[in-house]
């Protein structure tokens, strides 16, 4: 049969996230191209543990259908944690459990987009994202990303020229450059924002993952009915139950939750009511505190090596947070070269292409340090860097 | 702010699922007019054993990140139980499990239509499909449903007229009208759709369900390369782990995947795990037939009343399986007054008008005989007469 696909299945890029999870599960293969958070630590024990006190007081109720918002004691949990620990007035009238961020990215561009809007982002910009997106076939206008943030000029222009409907961004630790945003180009964001029709969407995943442990202001506190956040238990808890949230303006959450029960009625809600028990037996910041410094050492480990065994020409980013950093490679040096090569070294990147939108990025690749342990690090950097050595 | 919508959110019915949920929710109120499977049937001890195996064994890789297409040995279980229930050569490369079947309708519709492409379903048709759709703004042309299935003469019309990109129907036990496709319906809706460009889309959540026990032919069996059906173990073992799965040619699935993959990477993983292992480890089977069995009595019991005690002039359809059934009102009776004077009288039914895509429906009910115990729709069934009596 002549299967007739809609429009937008043409529009999506050719993806590698299935190609880099096939290669990152290559045994041999010590892979910096995944986003996986480090499996080891996932607290098993403590997630069992709720696991059997809900089979045994809730089971029944947690195994039935449940309402499209979500949980009402785990949005209750949220909205707290975002008063406590960033200071924003947030409810859980506010909050809306999803199936990871991820599907934030598809709910918050079916509720916004038509065909031919207009949508900003950062450039490099989150493939996840761009993916995404595409799907609801917008014009993508991206801001260029600098040390701290998005160009200021870049960013006033495309807002003020495009007014698009909403700006994506990931303030902190970005993905794929482990960019944070400085505390003026949040405000300076806010301020452009300001009385226009653009929506900052500010994609939160990595905010509780800086090694230094304090938190940065979400741009939600300058621009407070004009932002959606999303977030994630993903990083900070365990990605395969998949449980996500959106905090965002009431009437925005009101259309979000039509296109969350048309899409798929509720998140599981055995996982909601596990992860609420764990939550509240558990002391997550402890824990978030722990991943933070591990995360924090090896991103260290990883510049330094980079910074001692790599060719001359080749810099990086330096991350104050999050699971991420961008290498810039030599010049004349391309990233599916280096893909390429590596893989056959027994080390895996991601080249930077799928990130840019409209084309660039070959000379970049992005680099993973959650998942892999420090020996791999150290191993991976060296075969890395025999690659690197006979490209450049 | 003013916040910029898109088209497509103009478009969705007015829900009435949420409202539901929540009249489902106050005790007092006995409702027929949710869609829950029986609570008193989830096999809790066998799911949490389950889980305590999965925790024990495998809980580090259950909770990490894991493909799109989802947990093979899930899959070749589907699979393997297509080919054994239904002799449909299934292969796990055919199936993608998601959130439910539910976000099928949101998946299907996304990889197949363009705003303003025609769709046919039947009339009335599933609510949930209906409103999944609109978000894709196709034209939707119903066909009416008869008691063995579609009118066939209006089916081929609508095929030949507008060659929609696909039919979605329920051939098994309806949603809502409990109907079940005769041999010859589906014999005949695959002749007319053969060759053509339609796709037919099967949504068998309640195939499991026949009170006799008895599978029937899916239209997929006459028509393999043109049919995507839909499952769900929402039905059949519990909802709130949102596990169902779609089964498509190769071509279709790929597309399919790439939606899924934007929609939100992959399902909750760590349920995957779960339930294939009640799957390996509990005799489905007997499970399915046990439950078949008691909405078999509930359904009977729930006939049987409508007969004695509704006023006359008030019919209903007479399912083989499922968990729905519509009741026709006696004339100039409004199934919106029927919803409202039962509430207060503490029962709760669901009006049809939400399952007619162009108006209709005003006359009609849609009766659910899967939640409710037996004396429950007993006392239920005396209490609509009440309200029927004072209507009438």
């Amino acid at each position: 049969m002549n299967y007739r696909f809609s429009g937008r299945m043409g529009r999506v890029p050719e993806s590698f996230l299935a190609e880099l999870f096939r290669v990152s599960a290559v045994p041999r293969v010590i892979s910096f191209a995944g986003g996986l958070p480090g499996s080891a630590y996932i607290d098993v024990t403590g997630i069992r543990d709720a696991a059997r006190e809900v089979f045994a007081e809730d089971g029944r109720k947690a195994l039935q259908y449940t309402t499209t918002d979500g949980y009402l004691p785990l949005r209750e949990f949220i909205a707290d944690r975002y008063r406590r620990r960033l200071g924003l007035p947030a409810t859980p009238e506010e909050i809306q459990i999803v199936n990871g961020s991820q599907q934030c990215l598809d709910l918050v561009a079916k509720i916004f987009l038509d065909p031919g809007d207009a949508v900003g982002m950062e450039r490099p910009g989150y493939l996840g994202a761009i993916e995404a997106f595409s799907l609801y076939e917008p014009v993508v206008h991206p801001v260029p990303l600098e040390e701290d943030g998005p160009n200021l000029g870049a960013f006033e222009s495309v807002v003020r020229k495009h007014v698009p409907k909403f700006f994506y961004g990931i303030p902190n630790s970005q993905n794929p450059s482990g960019t944070t945003y400085s505390q003026e180009k949040r405000r300076g964001v806010a301020e452009v924002l300001e009385g226009t029709g653009t929506v900052f969407y500010e994609d939160d995943a990595f905010g509780e993952l800086f090694f230094d442990g304090q938190p940065r202001p979400p741009v939600k506190r300058y621009l407070p009915d004009q932002t959606v956040i999303s977030g994630s238990f993903s990083k900070i808890v365990a990605p395969g139950m998949r449980i996500g949230w959106i905090f965002a303006p009431v009437p925005v959450l009101r259309e979000f939750n039509v296109a969350k029960q048309a899409a798929d009625l509720h998140s599981n809600f055995l996982c909601q009511v596990i992860l609420h028990r764990y939550l509240a037996t558990h002391d997550l910041d402890a824990h978030v505190r722990k991943i933070s410094a591990v995360y924090g050492r090896h991103c260290r480990l990883m510049c330094d090596l980079l910074d001692d065994l790599m060719p001359s020409g080749m810099t990086h980013t330096n991350p104050e947070g999050g699971m991420f950093m961008t290498a810039a490679l030599p010049s004349g040096v391309s990233s599916m070269e280096v893909f390429r090569e590596g893989v056959k070294e027994g080390v895996a990147v991601l080249p930077g292409v799928p990130f840019y939108v409209n084309g660039g990025g070959e000379g970049t690749i992005r680099l993973n340090f959650s998942a892999a342990g420090e020996e791999e690090i150290a191993e991976g950097m060296h075969r890395l860097a025999r690659v690197m050595r006979r490209l450049a």
